[in-house]
């Protein structure tokens, strides 16, 4: 993926102020102006301009607005916010992907439900096993190996998948609007954290490539793990049928808090299992800015919101516009959705 | 307190390595001999050499220990590594000094056990309760209060309270050399963390302006916390009386992984409950640094180990010494152990 370079919000403020000094308030304008190249895939509107503005206020010298480096932490999800989540979440088409890769050694799913179903493609019967049918797919999948197992089978899944529309990696299909926000908050010393429901050994193995996001700074749900010493005196990390956290809904500011140990000022999602997460991050005190994505694109990639199964955007989408918050539509705010469309 | 800066290792090594091209092998020595500085509360000898040896062969480009930057993770154990553990685990004697500040709001605590033994400083009675009466009392002064109560509560003790023996703030009793440590690993792009058995909520409102490790770098055992909406519209977490996560022994290698989710290149205990955690360090590939402290000054600080009840080191002691760990002897190690002795 193409990444680009930014000015720093300190040395580009500084540059154009002195360019412009009769034009611009001082303070807030000019870092704005000097970065609007920053966010290139971002259509000029209110939306764009809230996180320029947001972005100039908190980082520029002498603002009553600024934050310090060390607070500086942004939040945001991954499925639906960064990169695509349909038709169901990706971690979810790797679970079934591997039902069908691990069926030889378990023969005995071909009758079992819902196995059955899955190696069937049968989606119909499988929405009728509805959650409980799902969380057995996920425990059969992601359980019963070491850690580093797993992380080869995420890999290996990523390098041969293909996403059923795009017919693309599933990692091609990350947003390139977000890509250039996340670079944008960095050149600005924000510390960017994934905060996910998605499971954390799931991302970790490639948030880093993809994201410039590294392990450390991935939060989302996990299952318990064993430390268990082989018979050939080798430590390994199991991997457990049994969920250790859910990091989603009123989870997400617990895992914020658990992990990060510190409230974002900057939070970024998509659906309602954001809510409190952005709830979380406007009760701080100074300066916050709470995002929203919506998915208003069935061209480009979907259009979906209150009554969708997979990242239903509804009494969160209600609060953000009662309270003011940023709400990206992605038709219209986005001038290019996936990195590829740019080559 | 005072803090030095250091060169960083490639710096230093090159300017050493134009000034002595004939004196030292290529690679190596340079960095150790131009950063002998860097660790001056260490006395000269094998222990400090291991440690300049590691640092020099992972940092300095061409060698072939050469770690990325992105894996210099290094991991240390809190009590007993960086900070006195005597006469007991100093979260405990923060627990003891609030049971003793909430008996106001608790008035049955006077005659209820484990309350009625710490009320009383009754040390023998205290001990014949065992873990479960510690455990009790842990809970009931850690839980029913927000997060942010929590931390203030911290806060509040670190500022009054003051160590029995040393009758100095406990913060005062950090080790020198460790301090030292730290800043020597980050001078040379290690990312450095605390993994310790201790409640990451009692850590982490002083770890970065004691150790420069912030909060989002401090792993260690908590209680569950529950997202709550007071009625006035607030947010807060709540500390409930549950534990979530144990951050010791087997736990220390688990927490690694679903904190930080990279095997450390580096780690520094000083107990049995450290020996998975540099089990854990030692099974990675390459070259690996794995120390472990023995507290063997009973003048200036404390001498215990195989049968401590408080940080027993025993079968962590006896891998070392098999495995040719580096192991810190205190009394002869450490010119310096305590910040205050500079001045």
């Amino acid at each position: 993926m193409k990444r680009r370079s930014f000015l720093s919000g300190s040395t580009a403020g500084l540059a154009a102020g002195l360019a412009l000094p009769a034009l611009v308030p001082w303070g807030l304008a000019p870092v704005a102006l000097a970065q609007s190249d920053a966010l290139p895939s971002w259509n000029d509107g209110p939306v764009k301009q809230s996180i320029l503005d947001f972005v100039s206020r908190t980082t520029t010298n002498g603002n009553r607005d600024w934050v310090p480096v060390p607070e500086r932490i942004a939040c945001f999800d991954n499925d639906g916010t960064l990169w695509t989540e349909q038709p169901m979440y990706f971690q979810v088409m790797f679970a079934f992907d591997r039902v069908k890769a691990m069926v030889g050694q378990h023969p005995e799913w071909r009758t079992r439900e819902p196995f059955r179903s899955i190696l069937a493609d049968d989606r119909a019967a499988l929405a009728a096993l509805g959650e409980k049918g799902l969380l057995e797919a996920m425990a059969a999948t992601h359980a019963g190996v070491t850690t580093e197992e797993f992380r080869m089978a995420v890999l290996d899944w990523l390098a041969t998948a293909r996403h059923p529309r795009f017919n693309r990696p599933y990692t091609d299909l990350v947003y390139q609007p977000m890509l250039e926000l996340l670079a944008l908050l960095r050149a600005n010393q924000f510390k960017t954290f994934i905060v996910s429901g998605g499971g954390i050994e799931f991302m970790r193995p490639w948030t880093e490539r993809i994201y410039g996001i590294p392990p450390e700074q991935v939060v989302g749900s996990s299952g318990v793990t064993k430390f268990v010493v082989r018979p050939d005196g080798v430590p390994v990390l199991t991997k457990e049928p049994k969920v250790a956290f859910v990091d989603d809904g009123p989870g997400k500011p617990v895992g914020i808090n658990q992990f990060i140990g510190r409230r974002p000022v900057f939070a970024f999602g998509n659906s309602d299992g954001d809510q409190q997460m952005l709830e979380w991050t406007a009760a701080g005190n100074g300066v916050r800015f709470m995002g929203l994505v919506r998915h208003t694109d069935a061209v480009r990639e979907y259009a979906y919101d209150r009554e969708s199964p997979v990242g239903r955007l509804d009494k969160a989408w209600d609060e953000a516009v009662r309270r003011k918050w940023t709400v990206v539509d992605m038709k219209n705010d986005w001038k290019v959705i996936y990195p590829f469309e740019l080559k």
